[in-house]
């Protein structure tokens, strides 16, 4: 289940930058701190499902275009 | 965000229930423990995507299918 982590974060790294938002940008939208984000970006974090739709939210996309 | 909790706990039910499989075999099937389950479809719980994936597993869905 460790991959899944990992590529949910490719995923959210790859629609962050296809919208050209820095990871700064994106902690200061999701009130979330960029350490963390980064943390999720690389895999290491098994975030929640608030969490998920926090950044589907912020990342004006559909929640699914975030799940592996 | 609360009801997102809610949401995701009445697809899970109505998901286990549509394939007549009780909590406690959705318990026995994800080794979660039993309350846990009740707890995670009364929305009490805030759950993370590799739980969300275990039970999208177990139910034999999409995982898209359990998100609300």
């Amino acid at each position: 289940m460790k991959d899944l982590s990992v590529l949910f974060g490719r995923k959210l790294r790859a629609k962050r930058k296809a919208l050209g938002i820095s990871q700064e940008k994106l902690a200061l939208l999701t009130e979330i701190d960029r350490s963390y984000v980064g943390r999720i970006e690389r895999g290491e974090v098994n975030i929640t499902l608030e969490k998920l739709y926090q950044f589907s939210e912020v990342l004006q996309c559909d929640v699914r275009d975030l799940l592996p």
